[in-house]
């Protein structure tokens, strides 16, 4: 497997650009933090994997709209579950329980998972979604670039609402990055050079390629006025960019909305909170 | 085991409400969680374990003072170490040091034990108690499970204050809840639905509860004003709802005061900062 | 190896004060948290061990400026990397990435290692750097307190700056403590007792004290209105302690500065952000 030694040694090896980075030390096989599920699709050489780590940055929740709007129109299978109990800090991301009169009737159990969705052609294709993990990024990442080498995925395609000073009366514009030019030709860059916090996302496309993969980043422009309300257009905008980049039949109906209000749950409480959004076509679906 | 896998498959089966919270994959066994110490008491099956985990809201601080007030009257010894080391954030919560002129004193080592205790009639029961875990939650819970069953433990008891807007001038009010409803007849329920911030101890009632296990939790009512405080009154009734529930015969006279004011001495600082309270039994006993 | 056990066992035995505190269940062997590398020098008992952990109290980044000045004059070779990525909460520490036009650039890799350098007379000495771990602060002093008893270390010397109502004009005091009265004769107590949060750092020179293992703590006073900025002559006043006790030649010449001024770059965003100092001597180095 190209740049990536596991089993007895557990070290993760790196395609680094330079002598010192070369090399990880990290105690854990990558390959334990997660269990395959029932649904593995045949590695044909053209599956496409979609991902979005909750956590990070994301304006008008235009990266977790469009998941929760994948994860809710389309049937999916699970093909690998990841220990997120091991990955996670619950104080900083208190899950939401539900208390019913006089006892605790539900738990919301954190997930992180790599699955498997066909789009509107029957087309398989991967999305890895859940909640970004606050540990273990070098083994985490590592065993995402190993599924993805098993299975044979040609592409990997991520997401997220950036805030930008522009209005909502434009068509909002989109942000690409790449591992290789030629998967964004068309796209404008924004700036020169910039320093910013990493993500587990942005880590994950920085590591895939180092290893020569194909790794594709869409930031919508999301007006900062609507950063931190739940703006369905964005979602919508980065369901365009990522249909048009992998050629699958994405349904957009729902997420166009009817008319109706976006209601926002509550999905996280403590530090860290942050609120998930509930459009019509996902009400409907729930 | 009820539930329960453990061993090589390092799976966490939960008796859940839905298919699709069947089971969480956990990649550590919940026995390498703790090492057993020497005070394990004969499983006769009428043992009940108290428990309480220092981390979240808690009220005029009635949970821990409670707590605290069972540790140092009672005798106790270790049944079970959890290892707290790798369970803990300790830069969120960094443990005390003590310096003294030109060297390091003295470290308050963060623990998380269950411990057999004795009440002033002899009869044995459990007590859990430590810092709340950061990290692995499902395994926690799981490795409680595991030693209550093996404990054959009959019923478990958690208790915690909540701030309300209740007056001190009268008798304060207890809200209980329970995975059975006959374990708590005679309380009045306070809400219809509530959607709240989980904790590891509200985790391990409802797990118990799909496992068909007794648990009960208690709410005292502290006064909002004195949320903040040591609030002495509101342990005092937690005990005497344990008491009545457990049957066990706990010893008030020490938190009920002698007229001498509450010292509070900060335990722990740093963000997340608690203040550890000494009541004047407490104080005599250290 | 005294006051140590690893292997199946996998206790951490603590020579500890109190009967209470001579044993901590940790479920990790400490000697799986590093992996050696290939500068492992001789153990010739007369080995001297600096360390910094970057994370907890730095008043004028005097420790810090330290660290890196050693770290970047002087050739160092990698004796043990440290498994941070598990240590870490990535998302209160966010590592920074740079993004130049359509791509991820370079990802800042978190480190923690230990490496061998030599002051300028060739003599081979020890540095621990890199960030505080957030995770198994017992198993990691364990994991450093087996690596130095290998490796035969006669000392081990931590540094950092304090703040403290001083004016910049004096020279700037030192605080001394050790745990062997004898390293620090000459120094003056500032306080008789006192409780502090603590930290990485205290906790190692707190377990190497139980051990009756030679180690040196020093704390710059830096001026209060100094204590965000980055303030080499707190560093440089570090140097001369620790060469002092050490017998090290260690160059100042870069730390004492040429005239111009400090550039600060932030090296860590999100929560717990902290600036990266770069004075002219490293500058020119990087």
């Amino acid at each position: 497997m190209p740049g990536f030694i596991s089993g007895a040694e557990q070290l993760v090896r790196l395609v680094g650009n330079s002598e010192s980075e070369g090399r990880i030390y990290v105690r854990h096989n990558p390959a334990d933090l997660y269990e395959m599920g029932s649904a593995a699709p045949e590695p044909d050489g053209n599956l496409v994997m979609l991902y979005y780590l909750d956590g990070f940055i994301d304006a008008g929740a235009a990266g977790r709209l469009l998941t929760t709007h994948l994860m809710t129109t389309l049937e999916h299978n699970v093909v690998a579950s990841f220990d997120l109990d091991s990955l996670l800090d619950y104080r900083s991301r208190r899950p939401i329980m539900t208390f019913v009169k006089d006892h605790w009737d539900d738990y919301d159990t954190p997930e992180l998972a790599l699955s498997l969705l066909r789009d509107a052609e029957g087309t398989p294709f991967l999305m890895l979604a859940g909640l970004e993990p606050d540990r273990e990024w070098e083994a985490f990442t590592a065993a995402v670039r190993q599924l993805s080498a098993e299975l044979r995925v040609r592409l990997a395609v991520g997401f997220q609402g950036i805030p930008m000073g522009v209005p909502h009366t434009r068509q909002l514009g989109v942000t690409a990055h790449a591992t290789q030019p030629d998967l964004i030709e068309g796209y404008r860059p924004l700036v020169d050079k910039l320093q910013v916090p990493g993500s587990a996302s942005a880590l994950l496309e920085y590591r895939l390629g180092q290893e020569g993969r194909a790794a594709i980043g869409f930031a919508v422009h999301v007006p900062h006025y609507l950063a931190q309300a739940a703006y369905p257009a964005a979602a919508e905008r980065l369901l365009e960019s990522v249909q048009r980049v992998t050629g699958l039949a994405l349904p957009a109906d729902a997420l166009r909305g009817t008319g109706r209000p976006v209601r926002a749950v509550p999905r996280r409480a403590g530090p860290g909170r942050e609120s998930r959004v509930v459009t019509p076509a996902v009400a409907a679906a729930e």
